[in-house]
């Protein structure tokens, strides 16, 4: 970061930023402010000296047609930078306004996996047009780029790396370093090739910086490097970073060939994103967060799941419906069933949640699944015990019948019970079978959860007191 | 990572690993079969050659009783880095069958923020007795460190880094570097600093290499680099990281000197960490994973939230019992109200989980805030629309009454726009009063979307078909 960053972390040690992140929210008025005014002049001397990402930021935060002309003020001068680092649907919103001439050249200039993300977000006519306004060098290599696997360690290389023979020695590299012109803008390691470009071994920059001149690589690089795949799943990658500690790593093709690099900043990004997915996926809302989807889009992509939703909310209508006569007789079941419900559901969920998020961490798996899953039935057990005794009491003193009370007490225990069970039980067999565990767990579990409760529940009642 | 990596790496690549992480679950019982062998050589010859963190996944893996012989075997042996690697459960399991000297002795051999994860992890007399046995100059370093708030800046520094003055050559930095022995085992960038040692500029380490001999290092430093204060909170640190793609800062004072660095792998720890913090507090349960608490820790954890569920559903049923009298004479009401409160509480868990999101990637904020808001009322009214029409549909023709269909159909329009009024409410104001918007908001969320659904829904039958 090269840019006017110093306030931003002033501001943020002082605890000023009423925005939170980088840019206050008296910026954004000034520059709302601005944009009302159509002063370019201003806008361009405000915005164009930031760093790219809180450029980004001030896209985001804008209205649409803010941002619109906002755009239309700067596009000849925004950095390519930042439309790299747009969240898809705001970069959806601008791209379309750009002269292809000006946006080829822009994509021109980015590394190959900032490039792929700008492309990937145009249909495929569009597309096919401004590949062409790009050298073919790096064009061939965008192209290449665009054909592995969505999510795929292909998709976020760059393809610029620093790659030597195990034979040169320190001194040679650093001459080869401090002369060549194709060196990648940032890096941390550079990586031991043998002859068929293979990966044998990486060296970090500061081991190589300690290292008299003399010194042959071979002798200190670290073998056996961790190597990526190039159809490697991000998440798969983003565990070797974590997991190892690492800044940088190799990526090669099928032959085992090095053909590019991941680093740990694409990694950084990749966590965020799994871990939103993750969040919003038990939420009922697939894939990327919809803040930036229009009203009417952000409704239709949530219908889905509240649809699902409808129909399990009717069947345990129907698990009611079964009882009709009996809530006819005793209207205080009709008050106190949804406690049951309601408890097993949120029981269930905090069960779910924790495996759910420990199988994504990988923390929960095939080695210590059944002690987890026995250790959440007995979870269940234990707390259902305990409502069971405090609802129980609760039910029968509001309604003065013994009872109630312990109608309700049976059907707490079981359905927390059923709820540590299946909590557990219902992510690890989407996992299993190969279904995302966090996004169709949350629903699967609280239609159990309510049918079970109200079925229980009322189900005992007809049975004892009646 | 310097150790046998690679077999796990190609698993991973091959989709071997049926665990999914590093470790393969085959491998795992071959553990537990020489655990119950006592097969103290095998265990040894296996494990140690592994990198720290797969040793400690192993720890993580096994159960309490597994892992204590494990550790009985490998004690004097195992690697200080693997105990900091463990989780703090499973840390504590471990940490008290040591030989106070030699943990000392581990300890003194650990980063400064690794030795203080590991020492607030013991009871303070435990301790200081510990900190007896280390050298005097890491010891005040670690104290210093543990005297910092958790989850801050200064907690996760380490305390060494190469500082340089600006006026110097970049041979001069290298020869130093080559000669010092006082050099942190990670670097990627150098800091230059001025006579009062405050950071005045960075130079990452690909730049210096670069770089010829004599190039002057106030000619190539990034001049008002990113500062972090050691007080600065670790959510916020980590916003910098990814906002500006860093691997590493320097940490400052109060009176603004140099006196730490934070690395990019502590950050993705932080940033794995508060996504899982956020996620799991949705679900209602403070804090860490409680995968590796004992059942009934994990109950008791558990039970303080499903406390709180549990008056919040008192509170939705004395608002049924408001209408005891409706329900005896429709009893259809019982039957239907469920669905009512399920597809409130659903939407406005989307709506919640949404913002509370993108209130922690700072993506909502004060100059958007409004936005979000009023597009997620509009979010609720359209999908309140749809699904008025669709359950007001499902209820006339199941129960054959017009009248019913109505009712349903305007308490779930009603709901479903509370939903998203408050789905989006709710954590802008916990925020804004410095409540963490993940806590609280869910179940006060699904409070208000029980209560208003049924009181709505039933109030509504008792006006309009009574």
């Amino acid at each position: 970061m090269e840019k006017k960053s110093k306030n931003i972390v002033e501001n943020i040690n002082n605890n000023e930023t009423s925005l939170g992140f980088g840019i206050s929210s008296i910026f954004i008025d000034e520059i709302r402010n601005a944009i009302r005014a159509n002063d370019k002049q201003y806008l361009e001397d405000k915005i164009l000296i930031l760093h790219q990402a809180d450029i980004a930021d001030i896209f985001e935060i804008l209205s649409k047609e803010e941002r619109k002309t906002l755009f239309s003020f700067l596009q000849d001068k925004l950095p390519a930078e930042a439309l790299a680092s747009l969240d898809e649907q705001v970069l959806k919103d601008i791209i379309d306004n750009y002269k292809p001439s000006i946006l080829g050249e822009l994509i021109g200039k980015l590394e190959t996996d900032d490039a792929s993300y700008i492309l990937e977000n145009l249909d495929i006519e569009k597309r096919d047009a401004l590949l062409e306004q790009i050298p073919k060098a790096p064009r061939n290599l965008i192209i290449q780029s665009l054909q592995f696997p969505e999510m795929s360690a292909g998709r976020l290389m760059q393809r610029d790396y620093v790659a030597v023979p195990r034979y040169w020695n320190v001194g040679q590299v650093i001459d080869f370093l401090r002369g060549s012109s194709k060196v990648p803008d940032q890096f941390y390691s550079i990586f031991i090739v043998d002859p068929k470009h293979m990966p044998v071994g990486t060296v970090p920059l500061h081991k190589l910086m300690r290292s008299e001149r003399k010194v042959i690589l071979s002798d200190i690089m670290i073998k056996e490097p961790v190597i990526v795949s190039v159809t490697m799943d991000q998440e798969d990658m983003a565990f070797l970073f974590e997991q190892y500690d690492l800044t940088s790593a190799p990526v090669v093709n099928s032959q085992n060939r090095l053909i590019g690099m991941v680093t740990v900043d694409d990694v950084v990004e990749v966590i965020q994103e799994e871990a939103e997915e993750d969040m919003l996926k038990l939420a009922g809302i697939s894939g990327d967060t919809d803040l930036y989807l229009a009203a009417w889009q952000t409704a239709r992509s949530r219908f889905s799941w509240l649809f699902i939703n409808l129909l399990t909310a009717i069947l345990a209508s129907i698990a009611i419906g079964l009882f009709e006569g009996t809530i006819k007789q005793i209207v205080a079941l009709a008050v106190l069933m949804p406690i049951v419900a309601s408890m097993g559901g949120n029981a269930g969920t905090q069960t779910l949640t924790v495996a759910v998020r420990a199988l994504a961490t990988r923390e929960l798996n095939q080695s210590n699944a059944l002690r987890v899953f026995g250790k959440e039935i007995l979870v269940g057990i234990i707390n259902g015990l305990i409502f069971a005794v405090i609802v129980g009491l609760v039910a029968a003193l509001w309604f003065g019948e013994h009872g109630l009370g312990i109608v309700i007490a049976l059907a707490m225990l079981f359905n927390l019970f059923v709820a540590g069970f299946f909590g557990a039980a219902i992510p690890l067999l989407l996992q299993r079978w190969k279904i995302d565990p966090a996004l169709g767990a949350s629903i699967l579990l609280t239609t159990v959860t309510d049918v079970v409760g109200f079925f229980v529940f009322l189900g005992l009642a007809q049975m004892l007191l009646i």
